[in-house]
Formats: structure tokens, C-alpha cells, sequence
């Protein structure tokens, strides 16, 4: 997607770590014009699937999966990082490494929001490692829903997560992937 | 607003403690079908001011923010609650007590991203003691903005935050008001 690509071109920074910094548009501020259009191209991409409902997870996740399930004329279902106290007791569970928090978190699903029915659409900000959508995955799988694929705004595609998953036969789609990155600002996109 | 209203009587459940479980519609399945009809209603509400930017807090205000702020056509801020390795350094911070997870934490925003020429609307989903809300507005004041007001899905009359927050002359707007309700499913709202 080319509008998404020149935002991180133009807004992106690359910090120590492989980290990429999109706060101005997509991790803190949030361009929902950009999203809009995002959600458009991924009703596009899986033109003719049904889906039933978008899976992502807190917090970042939210806005793209908001923005696409509008375009489904879906529901989103966010995965929660805490239990919180008003969560119900039957949940799935998967635990995630996160990178940029540096550390080991639960993402929790309440059983009664997702079943063997459901078709799926797992819509996430980011895709590295492949850990977070690991974890997504995991979910899906619990429930016994039906996985239709993966929408990924950025994926770094460096970290091999998105081409692993796509060798074990899981439709992953990615509007940028990043292919090599520095810090001084050289991004080069997959072709 | 009264399809959240009948989505709340419906969907809601009353939990020990004057926890509210809107799980179904709003908090971990979204319906953004019904955001996107607050967000008009927002619109309507805060009609004739100039908004800038939409402010809300992660999680469960991204959804109802980025609905409301496709309707302004501006950009979505959500204040962060851990301070990830990728936040910049400079940030304005506040502290919020969270009875539903049952401890203080921060919440951060990036000074970058919140300047004094921006007039910024609040949006949440649940105003009860109006901690999340006073930290949401410190951190406009501390950037110098100016505050238009704030915009809730849902406002627990009992608990008084938001009585509070109109003395002190700050505009709050809420959706739905709470101004009982118990554990077997009673919920009267305010006229």
C-alpha cells in the first residue's frame, strides 16, 4: 500500500534494537484517514471470504482492526494483556514475547466472544518474530473457530515471523514489509 | 443515545462492587457498528467547535475514539499506560487510579504529539470517579492545549465523577448515564 509505505518512509524512525518508531501515525497518534484506507485494502485482499469477526490484540492493534472490521461490517474482538477483575473466568489463553516491552504476557479471550462457528480475521499493527500473531493464532485454534488469515500493516520482513508462518501454510498479508532498515534512515520495502 | 442504552439494559452485566461488564458491545468484542453512531452523535453534540485531535487512554477508549474521530476527520492520541522501550524520552505523564484493575499506574504522552495550538476532545468509554478522565485532562493542560470537552459512552451517575468534573466547569458529555443499578440486572438511567 503505497500511502502506508511513504508514512513510514517520511515518519518512521529507526531506533537501536531493529525497533521502528511509528508513533506519528499508526502507535501513538493514530491517522485514521490512513486506517480507513488500510481497512478498504484488506476488504480487497479477502474479497470473497466471509468473515465473521476480526481478531487483534490491546492496544495498538484496535484502531486497524476498528477500521476494517467497519469495512466487514463485523465485529472486533481485542484480546486483553491483563486480566482484568470484570473479566469472566472461561478464557483462552497464549502467552506472547514481547520484544519492545521486553517481557513474557498473557493474551486472554473470553470462550463465551469466540466459537467453532467463526471465521476469522486476525488484524494486527505489527509483525516481526510472529510471536504476537502466534498467540492470535493459538487463540483461533482453541475455539475451535476457522482461521480465513492474517492482516498486517508492517511487517519487518528482516525478522523472518511472517514467512514462517506463510511456510506453514497460514495466509499472512502485510500492505508494507520491510525488507532491510538502519538508523539513518534507509527503509527498503519487499517488491 | 438510545440504541446504547438498549445495547447496555440488553448486554450489561452488573458485577459485585459497581462493575459494569459490557464485554459483549464495547470493552472486548466491539461493535463498531454502534461506535460509529456515537461518533456521529459526538459530532452532533460538539458541533460548531474546532477539534484538533481526539485524546483517549489505552485500551478500551481506542475503539470509541478512532470511531468518533473518522466522524471530525482528525487524528486519534491515546495516552499509553507502560512506557514502552520505544516512547520517546519526552513525555507528559499522570498518574490514574484503576478500581477495575485495582492499582495506580501511569499514563504517557508523547510531548512531540500535544502542542498548545491543538483544541483536543476527550474521549472514553466509562467515566465512574473520573480518575482515567482528570489524567486525560491534566495531560492536555500540562501540553498548553486547549480542552473542548470530553465525550463518554457510558457514565456511572452514582459515582459522581463526572457531577464533579461539570462543577468545575469542564463540558462532559456522556451517552448514557447510570443512575442505579444493581446485581440482578436492574439499570435506571438518567433522564
Amino acid at each position: 500500500m503505497k500511502l502506508l509505505k511513504e508514512n513510514i518512509t517520511r515518519y518512521g524512525k529507526v531506533l537501536p534494537g531493529d525497533i521502528l518508531r511509528v508513533d506519528a501515525f499508526l502507535n501513538h497518534l493514530v491517522d485514521v484517514k490512513l486506517l480507513e484506507r488500510a481497512g478498504r485494502e484488506f476488504r480487497k485482499i479477502f474479497k470473497g471470504e466471509r468473515v465473521d469477526k476480526i481478531l487483534t490484540a490491546e492496544s495498538s492493534g484496535i484502531a486497524p482492526a476498528a477500521m476494517t472490521a467497519r469495512e466487514f461490517k463485523v465485529p472486533v474482538l481485542f484480546a486483553k494483556k491483563n486480566q482484568a477483575k470484570n473479566m469472566p473466568d472461561k478464557v483462552y489463553t497464549a502467552k506472547i514475547m514481547s520484544y519492545t516491552h521486553g517481557k513474557v504476557y498473557d493474551i486472554v479471550v473470553s470462550k463465551e466472544l469466540l466459537t467453532s462457528g467463526d471465521r476469522v480475521l486476525v488484524i494486527d499493527d505489527f509483525l516481526a518474530r510472529g510471536e504476537a500473531l502466534r498467540g492470535l493464532i493459538s487463540i483461533v485454534e482453541q475455539a475451535g473457530a476457522t482461521l480465513v488469515g492474517c492482516g498486517i500493516l508492517i511487517e519487518k520482513g528482516f525478522q523472518k515471523g511472517g514467512d514462517a508462518l506463510r511456510e506453514a501454510g497460514i495466509r499472512v498479508e502485510s500492505l508494507a514489509i520491510i525488507d532491510s532498515m538502519d538508523e539513518s534512515g534507509n527503509i527498503i520495502f519487499r517488491q
